[in-house]
């Protein structure tokens, strides 16, 4: 008699999101200082009114980032800048960091130093502390995880969940550039591969490799938020894509959206560069991830707020839930807009 | 004409201590929240008097646990508490946790289940609440970071570098068995290997087994010293081994200490284990690590509220930085005690 196989069922078959809803489900609270738990680009713990909000990521070596082309001082400035954006699409400000890193011996200190480098000029550029982590050894490829701290006031953390319809959707800087970053420095490390000798000319692409090897945290956009005193009624940071990001915003909020195709902001060279690569650069915009802008939602009475606000673009309006997540063509038609969330499985 | 080749320097000459000082000796702290920062237990952020306390550890497969032995809930519930081990040694309450989980596709949503499963067993029998976190791919293997949140008194708070000479030096529970745990079940790995017909017998050796595969972190003494309104004068947790973890009071007090050998708790079954090995129970309870234990020192005058408390032992005298690290030995003798880290690289 054969014995019985326990049942496995594939990762895949959940996604990220999914598997991450199955996985915390059944969390109890126990504390009455844990304001939020998962499901929001941070945690927020309160202490006597002092909110703490706290965020945590994981990047993995031939997961994440390739070192063929991502040096790694601008992967340790990467590192900490991803992290630090989850905090400022809660509204707060990010103050400490710590830092994990295993590394197999394939890695030298010089290594090392290159990595902490551009982990300090992100902590320096941001005036944010390094104040602890652990340092330990993988058997293959280097490992890091971050966890930022940041503060917040209670009147102006800003959560996934309070979209309504009728709030106007905002985009800060440009979308999809990132994205093409990655697609032009995998053909590089292609063409390099099969001919050592080619130099690479990316000059002319600052843009995207830029986006892709350097991304900023939105600070300044929350200091330009508080001096108008404008606060949104949902946020979350671009890292996914904005199809992914405004999902999320939309299934907390129990709302559907209408996001214009000529209100998405992509810069010149990056709808270049996607006619290069033969992509439609609306399909960058909405799926290319790791741009880290700040995707939020305003009450219509903050639009004339807004518009004289520098750099943020409004690109749509949340509807009723039955509406769905739809996108208005500059041709005039109605798609519906997908999340496809990552897909490293 | 040979081109220069950059300079490598092995992390091995560093060795772990060496590296975390290396990397971290030229941070600059921006905040004045921020209290303490890299090199103790954990980092101490202040909001408003209000004292927010976080650690951080990441945990690689095949260098810290081999999930030939080490079921996946035991080594969730041991993830979590490893870092709350970290929060007591400050004298402070864990509160909050975030995980980050990267896994190849060996692994099914079943085995995500198993350990999230002790994760959770873990944040039950703590009261601390799972607030947030990631999941993400690896190409090989499961690693785990972990991030403890906790909370602190200002006049409570215990750091490692408050030990002066005169204090003595207290240990909870008993040392070595987790390091003789895992002795016994990579014997019984290699036995199994060879042939897989034979079934191992751990039933007499429950005490060092539980204490590998599932440790606990001392809140409890947390709590005892606390009634007794004891305050050590410095503390950690034992996770590398007594002579490391004193090496670290030491070196951050600027005083030495002599260990009376007679005087470190070592439980009778983790004896008779260590001579079934033929290894010596004193340099088990020494130099073998994650036993989780507390090791604090604390002023003379305190000794009688310590003689009051269970399983509390006095096992040395903190004395002047001249006079290095000592152990007394039973037989009379004076042996210098050398810390030795982890020697993952």
């Amino acid at each position: 008699m054969e014995q019985d196989q326990p049942k496995r069922t594939e990762i895949s078959e959940y996604g990220e999101f999914g598997l991450i809803d199955h996985l915390t489900k059944d969390l109890k609270i126990h504390n009455s200082s844990t304001i939020k738990g998962v499901g929001d680009d941070a945690a927020v713990i309160d202490n006597d009114g002092f909110l703490t909000v706290v965020s945590t990521d994981m990047m993995v070596e031939g997961i994440h980032f390739d070192l063929m082309y991502f040096p790694l001082k601008h992967l340790g400035y990467k590192a900490i800048v991803s992290n630090l954006s989850d905090i400022c699409a809660m509204n707060a400000r990010p103050r400490q960091v710590t830092v994990s890193v295993a590394i197999s011996n394939r890695f030298s200190v010089e290594a090392m130093d290159e990595l902490y480098a551009g982990m300090k000029a992100a902590c320096d550029a941001y005036q944010v502390d390094l104040v602890g982590g652990d340092t330990t050894s993988s058997n293959r490829g280097l490992i890091i995880s971050v966890t930022a701290i940041g503060q917040g006031e209670k009147d102006k953390l800003v959560y996934r969940n309070g979209a309504k319809p009728g709030d106007l959707i905002c985009i800060t800087g440009d979308l999809g550039a990132a994205y093409l970053g990655l697609q032009l420095l995998e053909r590089e490390k292609q063409l390099y591969l099969q001919n050592p000798d080619v130099k690479p000319d990316l000059e002319e692409q600052k843009h995207a490799v830029g986006r892709f090897l350097k991304p900023e945290a939105r600070m300044d956009m929350i200091e330009i938020l508080d001096k108008a005193q404008l606060v949104p009624t949902a946020m979350i940071d671009i890292s996914d894509g904005l199809s992914s990001d405004l999902m999320h915003i939309c299934k907390q909020s129990g709302v559907g959206a209408i996001v214009e195709e000529t209100g998405v902001p992509i810069h010149s060279d990056t709808k270049l560069l996607a006619l290069k690569f033969n992509l439609d650069p609306i399909n960058c915009a909405l799926n290319g991830g790791e741009d880290y802008e700040l995707l939020f939602t305003i009450d219509e009475k903050d639009v004339e707020k807004i518009r004289l606000l520098p750099d943020i673009w409004i690109a749509g309006e949340i509807t009723e839930k039955e509406e769905g997540l739809k996108l208005h063509t500059s041709g005039g038609k109605r798609h519906d807009l997908f999340a496809q969330g990552w897909k490293h499985f």
